[in-house]
């Protein structure tokens, strides 16, 4: 009986959402940071929590949280810096990739809200505070930096220079969260606020196919691969298609053409990963040559070393190239994030617990980086992976079945209330 | 004393012009069809045409046209069927590709005003009808087909299609012309307007070295070659950039690159031209491998035969990288211009004018379409082109300079004053 009411009650919740920012024709989601998409998620999250009594509070960098305090018990309240120490942070992001899918975010965000009602229905209470955050700005699709939420949060991206960030139409990002309502002059590093979170475990679709070769429906992350994005910028002569000549021509298509089929040779070799997958041509026009080509390379590897080597090796081929083709070559590094080994004790201890409830959960690494990184400079933080059974990410076809997404809840409920109840363990199973 | 008030009542008409539709930034001008920055030109060139007493009539097709009629002299007036008979055209088109010259359409505009200018100031007068004309859409930056408004008019584009035909923003080209005020239902072939035009004469910048080497300020056309648009779809599948193995990629933005570089091998090969010079990736985003890559082939070749081959090889290359990358590439013809050989008695007639004022004229094939060379199809058309320094078109950079402009108005008069005249070779040198 329970278990059709938890299934019942996750489909609305995951209904409820469904349509916010959904493209009619591709099927895809177009939720950029702080257009009205955006803001409508956020929205839906506030409303989501006042539902549950939770105090929704929004950081000085425009990521919400939204509390369940011990005192308070099913209802939450106003918190004080003092009721906010050691909280348990769970949650993570709504925004979206141009035509991304429904679960890259959202499903961590629903999960966390989803596993606060399966623990409510079994009247566990918690022990400390528990706080679901939806990070701002995680895809950076609008401004080009990922995770620009928990970056701004932690100090890892500098105040000012992300003010200054613009979009493709040249709006810049201080007028974006003006225009939204949030004020950019008070974007930095918060201490206050990092102090009062212990510990972060965010729960994700797994984005490859690791947990399809375990055969798993959960598992839990061992590190990010250190990534990155790198803008390249050719630079040639725009010129008349039909009468300039081929030996007249500068043509910084041609450069970017080879550097393209350079990455991906290179990134073979070096066991790393590359992809163009955003260009920008100027003017654009199909009877004109190019005066510019800007296109972005996402490099990422198993180490730095690697990764260095990749980018490196890709930027030379397109340096050479271009001095054939007599087009300029710049390589501007936009975003690095180091490798993130996920805190061992946090991790072991996830481990164990779901491990004595669901059977063995595999451990895996993963090439796409997660606020659950930018935190875990700060501290502890793990993530639980929910299987991909198409690997399809960053797309409208991402997808994973309901009964995965239950265990999902499921799990992220244990580990919920082994690390914020009071007797580790006692809790489960009493609403089965 | 006249050669300083012709220099200064061009230099006059040009700056009228110059800073309509002109990007800030870039210097470049975006004069689409159909747009505010179009309809402004469009409604600079009415009234250029009421300054000098000339009936501007608009055709189904949108195109502009003003009158200088035998009996009204120095002013225009209403024209009928009868009185618009056996006309000599002149102009050329003021719209733009984007961040377009200034040079590639207007100069044939304001030359043909300044040529009727010059004429008056010598008292000269028209046997037979004179219309300027701004043809409509000649770039076809914004809907995709080049000489829309020639080809519409002469029936080499359907009317049915190009109704259909979509900007980058989805807006349909009815849509468009009715907000600018025009019937699309009235679009298609106009057999009565044809019948009133007996030759047209389009003078246009040179958009490549041609008369550089020659040494000479002025030429004239003797050919366009055959010349088209094809846009290639590489379709495969949007994923994760940052955790989808390279092995289970169907990355389209592979295939695409691997077309650009063979198309430039298959071009110097075939002695043609191939350009890519606009592409569109979907989604377009940092982090996803694109689904999608539209890009768009422009080609040109000496002959038909050469540049049915060019493109059939570089189709065949795309398809067979296509099939090791995993993506669909789909190719498609959106236009095609047969070669132009400009018509020999009108080209012969002009060579021998212009010789006897200026001396040697050079004769100079073309891989630009141009409205000349539509209406080549339907009655005797030339085309004098103006010494380009640099050879640069399609670019900010584009220019010819002064003394050359003028020199191409004293032409471009001279071939009015021998093929409008009543007695040829009487008028010229009149007002001198």
């Amino acid at each position: 009986m329970n278990e059709v009411a938890d299934a019942t009650r996750f489909a609305e919740l995951w209904s409820s959402l469904a349509d916010v920012g959904r493209d009619r024709v591709t099927g895809g989601y177009r939720r950029f940071a702080w257009t009205s998409a955006d803001l409508a998620c956020r929205d839906w999250f506030a409303s989501q929590a006042a539902d549950r009594g939770l105090t929704v509070e929004i950081d000085r960098n425009g990521n919400q949280w939204a509390w369940w305090l011990p005192e308070s018990g099913a209802l939450g309240a106003a918190a004080n810096a003092d009721e906010r120490r050691n909280a348990l942070a769970i949650g993570s992001h709504l925004d979206s990739v141009p035509d991304g899918g429904a679960f890259d975010g959202p499903l961590g965000v629903i999960s966390a809200l989803a596993a606060i009602d399966l623990l409510r229905a079994r009247d566990w209470r918690p022990q400390r505070p528990i706080v679901i955050a939806n990070f701002a700005d995680e895809e950076g699709a609008r401004f080009g930096i990922a995770c620009a939420g928990s970056r701004l949060l932690t100090g890892q991206l500098d105040a000012a220079k992300a003010r200054a960030l613009r979009d493709g139409d040249g709006v810049r990002l201080a007028d974006a969260m003006e225009s939204a309502g949030q004020d950019p002059d008070a974007l930095g590093r918060d201490d206050e606020w990092l102090a009062s979170i212990s510990e972060f475990v965010e729960l994700h679709i797994e984005q490859g196919r690791g947990l399809i070769d375990q055969d798993a429906p959960v598992g839990v992350a061992s590190s990010i691969w250190p990534h990155g994005r790198w803008r390249f910028d050719f630079a040639g002569e725009a010129n008349h298609a039909g009468t300039t000549a081929l030996d007249d021509r500068r043509d910084p298509m041609l450069t970017y053409a080879n550097t393209v089929l350079s990455a991906r040779k290179k990134a073979r070799l070096g066991g790393a990963l590359a992809t163009f997958g955003k260009v920008s041509v100027e003017p654009n026009g199909t009877n004109a040559i190019p005066s510019r080509v800007s296109a972005w390379l996402d490099s990422r590897a198993p180490d730095e070393a690697a990764l260095d080597a990749v980018v490196e090796q890709i930027s030379e081929a397109a340096r050479e190239r271009g001095a054939r083709d007599g087009t300029a070559v710049e390589v501007v590094n936009e975003s690095r994030t180091a490798i993130v080994e996920f805190d061992h004790g946090l991790r072991d201890k996830i481990r164990k617990t779901l491990t004595d409830v669901f059977g063995p959960v595999p451990q895996l690494p993963t090439g796409a980086g997660h606020d659950a990184g930018i935190l875990a400079a700060e501290l502890p933080t793990a993530m639980l992976f929910v299987r991909n059974p198409s690997g399809l990410s960053h797309t409208p076809a991402e997808h994973a079945e309901a009964a995965d997404c239950l265990t999902g809840v499921a799990a992220l409920a244990e580990v919920v209330a082994q690390l914020a109840g009071a007797q580790p363990g006692k809790n489960r199973g009493s609403g089965a």
